[in-house]
């Protein structure tokens, strides 16, 4: 392999992999990474939880020092040194060195930008007020942790539910703020389907977080006479005035794509950097890795952002190989992201029913509520799994979990079988690991598998939470087929009670002329009512996830109307 | 669908979910399940954590019971009923009642068996002498519970390190006894590679249970005068006397063939009842599940036994969908399974080394240690991770992992792998979730990709631990990278030390004559030093696993020699 002068642009996640892994092939090359903050290949998904006390030392946050890349893969790591232009056509890039102000320029064979992502910061009047923090990197959580210091701050509200936003509630409740989140959408973490996200409203309400929701920012105003707030007053639409010592702006982020297009590269229709799936710029020597990119969604053939540490990871180190000989492609991106939240994890990956409903692909979806390892080892919790699929080859097209325990494991299992085009027949067939502490015999995604084959062999036809109420007001008979005990504990007004152990011998006292929707706790038992049912002649539905699933989405979800 | 007669022998796991499914699809069916024991549905893999305390009641072993499954299903369930002959070309069985002793014959149009497996019991002299006990059923363990409360038992041997034998020496040291474990192998869990094993004698002997490996029992005594042993002396091979007052026999189990014999169906060459892949036995109305049957390795595409709880759940759902027109087809298995031991899980999937050298199958193996989440959020392990591939296709052939947290989920993900075919060029690609507190931004399946796919395509060539000795003999150079805090702490005999940040000041100290086979504590840091090395022109390989394979290995494996 011949040496070359391999410029990167950036140190963190795809930057950083992408220059260990170009040492690693090409022991003779030049290597500089420039990086326009202080530190590089820090873990900036580690940041909400220094803020938190969880992680005690700033150093934890250091992955590699600029000293120990230098001897570990003999590179030049240039730190406070900003690269404010790219001549593609010289082959050349324009550097500042942020201590001493001064300009230079450096050539390159090959160039890779891994310029990352920055926090969306829309025009809302006093958005830029002192105590506004975003969190980006390790100077933001310092200052932030100085502000709660200097100020003693006692409240913060958090504007925007995604995942930094959800992180930094969690980790100043845990710091002892009283916390609020204001979100323009009616549900956190977006990437969820509305049902799904309920839980994490559950979860926060529980946590005396207080939710606004579908309730954006109207401005941020100086503290008035009797409110008392350091830093200001988040003044939402609705009129609501939060008070906040702190405020955390978790608005999103866009890539950074300055440079690129000071250099002429091809920008994407998403406003990401454009690449081809060698990660190759319009540019044949310049490279682009990470959040700064546009990649290709799995499922849906578009084009997405994606701006996750894994990906980057990944992407820094087949751009390298590209570099040197190795070649590789980017596969896409499935989107596979989780959140831990308190004591719940949400997980997803591929399409969510509401991406699929706006793009007009077909899809079914079923819900389940299986438990998250043996139910009769202690410490079993019920694990809310969504699979979506396709309707007609019953191929897998996105799936979403939300529980105590086991989340990540599903959600992953899911992500390889979504990656290979898995369908619901080959879930079923899946063979994973099974012992009481750690499982059950049928795994959560095996009886997702089952369940979704079921309604595709057309054993049965399902019902969504979302269409309880029309269908009823059509004279559908809602039928609970739970036992007495869970009846009382809570029921769907205007629903039918009858214990499945009781269903055949009181068959005559329901309607042959009406269509009956069967529901239980979870959808296993009323999916058993609705066999008995249909092969005696009645016109059956099973409602999908049942009573919890319903139950969700009316105290938390989307069938809670105006009381979000 | 016409109405059936259908008959299941055998009401646990696989017979339980047959006859359940075959309710569901045929509500006007007959379905009458025979078990020989007191109880249907139970659950058998919760048996030893009942013992130990951990599940605290024994009604919640039940699954579902006799009236439960006859209300919700309407089946017929007759327990304590023995099913003693078939006749399949009448299509009758005949039946004793096991309590009124009264014998009588009913027809079917169809036959599931799933008769499970039986406890091994070899004719060793002394075997079946008072305070022995298996591990298969309920009364079993109500009879172990007993004897240990009337003996008030302080000490047990267990016989056979296996899954049953394992969690019976854990649980039975949750009550406070002394345990030793006797196995005729050198290892315990024999579907893990001795060197992964490893790890599990570590976790026994820090528990202070004592290990008798590669010591088979010889007799079994009564005690001797100054033996106090409410039990039996177990005497092994090697004359160690081990006094017990209470011993578990878990030696493995077989096949429970009796019935499918008598009726002259199809045995195969594993002493299994033989099936096609749609479960169906020599006689196409009688159908077999579960422990009994026979099935095809995925990865060798050999015939197996596989007496696990989650295989035969599947297949009876399969059997029960082929019955009543779901045409379905077992796919075959991977052997997945999992050991939860103290603080430690030991998983696997697919095909060993031990298996692959033993049929002649090419393959190569790589062991990695990585995280099982972000090293700098706090309570993260190494997992001791193995995969195996084929050399030429990179396809996967296998998986092993022990560790403290995450070992489920990796094994899980790379089940699905497996399942599918995937090569280690697929595993780098999967997009599996991260966040700090459940994964790394590349998680230990990505790694293992990664690793395997540098040796794939040449980037390194790897030493396995148990080659470290002849190649130092035939004057390999041992090089140690490690730090020196590293190294003070324990080092392989014989090795240079050089660490990596100082590796290219110090080439000129190295030989161009002699191999040169790097380790560090993981292999990563060595695989950079290789990389260095190689294209420095030095002749170099790097030990996979590193220090911490071999010094597993070397402490409680196969290099302790006549330690163990």
């Amino acid at each position: 392999m011949d040496a070359k002068r391999l410029l990167i642009v950036g140190g963190v996640a795809g930057g950083a992999s992408a220059a260990a892994r170009a040492r690693r092939l090409s022991e003779t090359s030049e290597i500089i990474v420039f990086e326009r903050g202080p530190h590089v290949s820090f873990a900036n998904c580690g940041l909400p939880y220094y803020v938190g006390g969880e992680i005690e030392e700033e150093k934890k946050l250091i992955v590699q020092t600029p000293d120990g890349l230098r001897s570990r893969f003999n590179l030049d790591i240039r730190v406070n040194s900003e690269v404010t232009a790219v001549d593609a056509h010289m082959k050349r890039i324009e550097v500042r060195d942020l201590q001493t102000g001064k300009n230079y320029s450096e050539s390159y064979d090959d160039l890779i930008l891994s310029t990352g992502a920055a926090p969306l910061m829309p025009p809302i009047p006093g958005i830029d007020r002192p105590g506004h923090f975003t969190v980006r990197n390790i100077p933001d959580v310092e200052a932030i942790m100085d502000w709660v210091k200097l100020k003693q701050a006692r409240s913060a509200v958090i504007v925007g539910g995604g995942y930094i936003g959800l992180e930094m509630a969690e980790q100043l409740h845990h710091r002892g703020l009283a916390v609020a989140i204001a979100e323009a959408l009616p549900q956190v973490m977006a990437p969820l389907d509305p049902e799904m996200a309920a839980w994490l409203h559950a979860e926060l309400r529980s946590r005396k977080i207080s939710l606004h929701l579908g309730d954006a920012v109207a401005r941020f105003e100086a503290p008035g006479d009797h409110e008392p707030a350091a830093a200001s007053v988040v003044v939402l639409k609705s009129g609501a005035r939060l008070a906040a010592d702190l405020v955390i702006l978790g608005l999103g982020v866009k890539p950074e794509t300055g440079l690129a297009r000071g250099a002429g590269l091809a920008i994407g229709e998403r406003g990401g950097i454009r690449v081809n799936d060698r990660l190759q710029t319009s540019d044949p020597h310049i490279w682009a890795v990470g959040d700064a990119i546009e990649v290709r969604d799995v499922v849906t053939g578009g084009r997405t952002l994606i701006p996750l540490a894994g990906p980057a990871n990944r992407q820094g180190r087949i751009a390298a190989g590209n570099i040197f000989g190795r070649a590789g492609k980017y596969p896409g991106t499935l989107g596979t992201a989780i959140l831990r939240l308190f004591d719940l994890s949400a997980a997803c990956t591929g399409a969510s029913e509401k991406t699929l409903s706006k793009l007009g692909v077909p899809f079914q979806a079923v819900h389940l509520h299986p438990a998250s390892h043996a139910g009769y080892y202690p410490g079993a919790h019920p694990v809310a799994l969504k699979i979506i699929f396709s309707p007609e080859s019953g191929k897998l097209l996105g799936a979403q979990a939300v529980g105590h325990e086991g989340v990540d494991k599903r959600i992953d299992v899911l992500a390889t079988a979504l990656k290979v085009g898995m369908t619901v027949d080959d879930l079923v067939n899946l063979e994973l690991e099974y012992a009481p502490p750690s499982n059950s015999a049928r795994d959560p995604v095996n009886q997702a598998g089952m369940v979704a084959q079921n309604v595709l062999r057309k054993d049965v036809d399902i019902v969504q939470w979302h269409e309880v109420d029309a269908l009823c007001a059509e004279q559908a008979l809602l039928l609970d087929v739970r036992d007495d005990a869970e009846r009382e504990a809570g029921a769907i007004p205007g629903s039918l009670h009858i214990p499945l152990p009781q269903l055949r011998q009181r068959l005559h006292e329901l309607p042959k002329d009406r269509e009956i929707i069967t529901h239980c706790q979870t959808g296993q038992r009323s999916y058993i009512a609705c066999r008995i049912l249909t092969q005696h002649g009645f016109k059956a539905r099973n409602l999908t996830g049942s009573y919890r699933t319903w139950k969700i989405a009316r105290d938390h979800g989307p069938l809670s109307g105006g009381h979000l």
